[in-house]
């Protein structure tokens, strides 16, 4: 299989996505791809982050985990996206950085990306469709071809059975749903469509 | 009919999205709606505004129009949302509005508005339907009453039949298509239905 | 308030979406409206139904509950729609009868309407938000007011908290979550606004 | 390059996806692609299509043409759908042929297929957007793999600018816009990614 550059891209506030990321990414090294974990930047005044105690210790806690940039989503041959859910759609964090790209989407360095997402939410029916869905909309204007899991493995039916990626419960910076091995497969899975993708360029 | 107060949040960069928002607030006017017209915060730094014309021309003579605040929607008994799209969903700057919201929806506060959307995009397959329905999404979230045009006027099919809301090709900051009458009619649905369910609480 | 005449139009192949709508339909009556629950016609051939017994029993036992016409949605004031999702949209047979509705559409009997929807899944994310988004897109064609629930009430955080309507995991033909609050509430939701709607016409 | 097995599944009333599917069928050979072209089974009873001239000739004209069945799913590597939209979703009778697919799906059989889909609609916004995405959601649960074409290709620009799949405003039959570059360009782009994957196998 060709070496494949995965970026992992993510907006967490209280930690859900953030574990979710670094799982992807551990599974992804483990099949030899090569990563970047990413956050976007942050939109939130101070004291909105300071009102919530969970979010704050989030926050000073991963200040060191790079901003994801252009030039991350340039070098990527596969792109996994993890936010969680503001009412069924991208966070506007996670919007903002998708909508800055628009210089690499110009020039169709966008095109064929190999995307998958993951997604959260307090509810168990609380956005979890609808925000991954909201994310492949815009994947298809980038011209990205879309590897959501489908029901490709037996831990997707044991973390829920959301198709379109691994999404958690979170509630009070936990995941309550047992969605470790749907995420890892996930990462796989990406990993081995872009290595395809990759190596047939 | 009730008296109805509707606020009409918009976001433009090059100016078709204010014009709608001023087409729809004349036509709710003419019907004897309370109107207010207001924008959302920019999110984009100095310097890339600055690096188009259109854009900067624009933000420069609009910049007296006020801003919309969680007042705004707490006030208004029907809400027109008005942005182009990005990548087939909000920009980040309608979406991080709609997100800050939090509070208003954790009251109870945006149950039973009434709600319609319009947009634009550069292409004329280039989201004007996938953006209405992302906003529709986040709006079944806020438990609004979702007011959709539909087919309920000759004016819809004139301007290019878009039945989630009125719909512009913009290009050069200019909008191409005969979309007036359609953004009128909108209006006067939205305050027409807004009327009914405000008379009846 | 005024006499809401409510149409409850389902598809169910064993049983939970019967059950949902016959829960609506009694919460609809107890607060006063004028009810018809309706099944749309089956398109799968006997053998598909013989051969899953599940399916086969429900079939039999429901063969006397009326089938849908376009004279029940002209009727209507309000509709709520009860369907399985088949691959995270409309199973056929409820997109059948919904297609079949273009007469009535052309001559703009569908207009006003006030719907939600309601669904099932096996899985727990296995569709439940998508497939009443779809409902909801169809809906908009029609020009119905869409009056998804939102969380506008206490039991839709009991039942998993599906603002677009109410939603079950269905395993065996049995609903497996505890959604009957969240069916009740829909409903008098859905004939609170129609009431509304209704008598401001 | 391998071998690519692309199946062009169709439904079409008066004519214009069936001209589509013939455009990408031609192109995708051209590149070398083994293919099939066919169509779905029709639900309208014979009346409907009777009291229809232009759909009526169509279906007599096409009767030959074969009809989709299981084994092609299983057969293709790549699959082009296009279908009008009917109400902003697939016409039930796609659906209808979706649906009948649990046996391929449960036997893991529909996974790593490379998807794209083309759909027309009398209206330049009728639903050309929301079709399209609607049939992604279910190739989804497939676990299929998603090449919406984006912006790859002037051909796109030229065509409207939908990068969900190629698209058409289709009036008494009659296809009303620049789209066959576009069509093509989807075909050979399908089978360019679908000839990656297969070779990755």
């Amino acid at each position: 299989m060709a070496n494949v550059k995965l970026a992992i891209v993510y907006y967490s506030s209280t930690g859900g996505n953030y574990q979710m990321a670094q799982w992807a990414e551990k599974a992804a090294k483990d099949v030899g791809a090569e990563t970047k974990l990413v956050q976007v930047p942050e939109l939130a005044p101070e004291e909105a982050i300071a009102s919530n105690p969970l979010w704050k210790k989030h926050y000073e806690a991963t200040k060191d985990v790079p901003e994801a940039t252009s030039g991350d989503i340039e070098w990527a041959d596969a792109i996994i996206f993890s936010a969680p859910t503001r009412f069924g759609t991208l966070p506007a964090q996670m919007k903002n950085f998708i909508d800055m790209q628009g210089g690499l989407w110009g020039a169709g360095k966008t095109i064929n990306k190999v995307v998958s997402g993951m997604t959260s939410a307090q509810n168990p029916h609380g956005g979890q469709e609808a925000t991954l869905l909201s994310l492949y909309t815009s994947m298809m204007h980038w011209g990205a071809i879309i590897a959501a899991p489908g029901y490709s493995d037996d831990s997707i039916f044991a973390s829920g059975g959301n198709p379109y990626g691994a999404s958690a419960a979170v509630q009070n910076g936990e995941i309550v749903e047992d969605i470790k091995g749907a995420v890892e497969h996930q990462a796989r899975r990406t990993i081995d469509v872009a290595g395809r993708v990759v190596a047939g360029s």
